[in-house]
This record gives structure tokens, C-alpha cells and sequence, in this order.
């Protein structure tokens, strides 16, 4: 058996922390996807393999349970790992720490993998030896949850752009976590902190589409937002916020 | 005379790559940025420093002229010094290299230092000793230039949200490049690269402010960019693509 855990080292660069110094959601999850594509290169299944043979890693749910956002020059260690190995998804975890290698956060992941031309699911036993990967090791928050349809409030419409789509020719995943994270004022980022976050992803948006984004709030500092591409579901999320700073 | 140069080594991370794999127009600005504040940093006038003091950095131009955009994973070397010290404004250039060590870009760039409150220029004379810091070395691209008002065609309008503002308090750098790349399609990216880039920043972009971008395309290849707030000039911009990829 073959487990291959590795913690990578970060530094939160000027560019990606907000107004109060903290990087920001979307730049902690481009640490995280960024860990898990090292560590997916490093384990022999990555995407510039994958990508030699049409077939692309796809993100379908996330979950972040963090006790603070790390302050823009602050060293972040992530750690991951695969915790389990499906024919459809494969789970991979995280573990967040900070400068002083104290543990700041969890995170869990689940993927499936894609055909680039048909965009179907494929197979992920047909990779190799990829279910050695699978330590079982868990993480002590609660698994991504499947979000319900929410439609709420419409906030934002555009459409999609260059900047937005990335090698798979589709939404970048740190776009969706920006277009969530302006549901909120920097006031509100002044006074509360996200403390969970959970996404989901049903359908990819492509170059030009119309993005709707849509917001629910509901009891105990938790908010719900559906994004929308030509009328049809592509990302769910919960925020759960703290108050105190 | 203390003449503190030096080269920041950076990867080209999965994230700051566009659909051809290559860094974005608006990463590689964002590499020049952490590298001048990096250099800043250390020698003595860093942000943290003069935010202690109230005070901030401010980008005025910004001139980029590049052989082609490095792919993801890439090593990119980005060596910075200071080329001239006056009192309203220091000249900031950067020598881009690749994995092998050529060089394959120049930028130059012109800051202020502003007082946090007020938001005027001051005396960068009263920052101890930043004038020894003046190598006279220049770079081998013409100078940033000042770009005129040229409203062209209407193609975006938005307010400006929480992931578009920076520690200023205001619309980071990397949006506008990111909001003026976004007037070209992937099909345009697919086989045209920008050879030399040009920005100049007249007044700053806040929170909940409306942004219009405005495209005037020239002979040559050349397409002007005017992004305004409120209906006031923000920012100018100039592109200059080449067409063999």
C-alpha cells in the first residue's frame, strides 16, 4: 500500500489577502486545489497526465472549516491526502496549519474525473493503482453537504468571461468562491468570519454564458447561494459565519 | 551608495494560468507587484512599514513588455531594482527570465506613496534614505506612456464588490488588468499574445462604485482600454498584441 500524505508550504501573497489583511476565501481555496494538484502530480495521477490522455480532474463538493484567515506574508502549511477511492468520486482531505505548525483548519474534498471531449465521468479505476492511494484517514469536521435548490435573492448577473475560464475551458473554481464571497459588504467582513463552507458543483459554465447569482439567508449567520449559467444550476454553497473578530 | 537588486523566484501556479495554459496577462502583473513589494520590503520601505506611518504605495504606470507567457508549473525569475527617486514619484523596473535563465521580458513602473487618509501624494524624500536606493539603470522598452482619453465602445459595466478591493481600500491592480483582458475571447487568445502592455492609474475605484470599461481597437493590432467609476477616468490602458502564437 502506497499512502502518499505531504504537506506543502505556502506564503499568502500581497495579492491575495482583502482590505483587512486576511486572505481571502478564494485564495485559501486556490491553496488547497493547488496542494491537491501537487500532490496528485507527485502520486502519478495529475492533471498534465490526465490531460495527455483527454481526461480532466473535476471538483464536486467542498467543505472548509477554518478558526481564522492568515494575515497576507503568514506561512500556511497544507497537508492532503486521498481518503477514499470510488468508480465515480474520490475523496481527498486536507489539513490547515499555520505558522507555528498549530492546526488552524480541515478540509474535504470530493472529485470525479472527465472525459474532456464528452465531459462525462469516467471510470476512476481505470487509472492505475490510484485505489492505493485510499488511507481511510478522515477529518474531524462533518463531510460536504449536498445543498438543496435555494433560489432566494438575485445579487449579480453577467456573463462569463475570459478571465473566468481556465485549462478545462470552463469556470475556474476560485471565480465561483469571488462571486459567492461579494454576497457581503467589507463592513460585514470587518464583523464576522467565515467559519464553514460548503460548495457543490452540478454543471460546468462555459465562455459567454449568462451567470446568475442568487443569496438566501437564514438563521444563525448562515446563507445559501445558488449560481445559475443560461437558467440552469451549476454551483450551490453555504456560508456559516462567526461574529466575533 | 546602497543598490539593493535582486531576483524573487516564482511558480506558475495550476490557478494563475488562462485555457492555453499560460500565465494570465493579469498573474504575471500580479508576480511584478509581490516582487516590487517583496524588494520594498526589504529595504526598508515595505508596505507594513509605511502603513504603520499611515502611509501606502500607490501604482501610477505600470509598462510590460514580454516574448511570450510561461506555462503553468514554469519557473519565472522576476530580478527588480530602482532606477530613479524623485519627489512625487520612483521609477521601479523588472527584467523577467525563464526557466533557463533568458530573459524573455522588461517592465518598467512609476509609484506614489500617498497618506492613507487624505489619499494625497507625499514627499517620498521624507522616507529615510530611499534616494540611494537610485541605480540610474534603466530598461531596454520605452518608458510607460501617458495614454490620452479615448472613451471607444461600452463593453462591461459593474459595481465594485469585496474581491475587487485591496488592503488600499480600494480596486486592486490585478482586477483592472484582469477586467481589460476580458475584452478579448479565448478564440482572440487562441492566436494573438500581448508583446507590450501599458496601464496608467489616474484616481482609485471604491467599494460599491460603478465601473465602466470602454474598447477602442487601432491599427496594428493595438486596442486602448478607459475604465471609469462614477463616470470619472480611473484608468487607461493599452494593449499591443502580436498574431503568431
Amino acid at each position: 500500500m502506497i499512502i502518499t500524505k505531504k504537506s506543502y508550504t505556502f506564503e499568502v501573497s500581497p495579492q491575495s489577502v482583502d482590505f483587512n489583511c486576511q486572505i481571502t476565501l478564494s485564495s485559501l481555496t486556490d491553496l488547497l486545489l493547488t496542494a491537491a494538484q501537487y500532490n496528485a502530480e507527485e502520486n502519478g495521477f495529475g492533471l498534465r497526465k490526465l490531460n495527455n490522455n483527454g481526461l480532466s480532474w473535476v471538483l464536486l463538493r467542498l467543505a472548509l472549516e477554518i478558526d481564522y484567515f492568515p494575515l497576507q506574508y503568514e506561512t500556511v502549511y497544507i497537508e492532503t491526502w486521498i481518503e477514499g477511492v470510488g468508480r465515480a468520486s474520490t475523496t481527498r482531505n486536507f489539513c490547515i496549519r499555520n505558522k507555528e505548525m498549530q492546526i488552524i483548519g480541515y478540509a474535504a474534498s470530493t472529485w470525479a474525473m472527465i472525459d474532456h471531449q464528452t465531459r462525462r465521468a469516467q471510470d476512476l479505476f481505470t487509472l492505475d493503482n490510484i485505489g492505493d492511494f485510499a488511507s481511510e484517514e478522515t477529518v474531524p469536521i462533518d463531510k460536504p453537504i449536498k445543498l438543496s435548490e435555494r433560489r432566494g435573492v438575485l445579487t449579480d448577473v453577467f456573463s462569463a468571461k475570459y478571465s473566468h475560464i481556465d485549462i478545462n475551458r470552463h469556470v475556474n473554481t476560485m471565480r465561483y468562491v469571488e462571486w459567492i464571497s461579494n454576497g457581503f459588504s467589507p463592513e460585514h467582513y470587518s464583523r464576522k468570519s467565515v467559519k464553514r463552507f460548503d460548495v457543490n458543483f452540478m454543471s460546468e459554465i462555459l465562455f459567454g454564458e449568462e451567470v446568475k447569482v442568487y443569496k438566501t439567508e437564514e438563521a444563525g449567520d448562515t446563507y445559501l447561494f445558488e449560481i445559475l449559467h443560461n437558467d440552469k444550476p451549476s454551483c450551490r454553497a453555504r456560508l456559516i459565519f462567526r461574529s466575533e473578530k
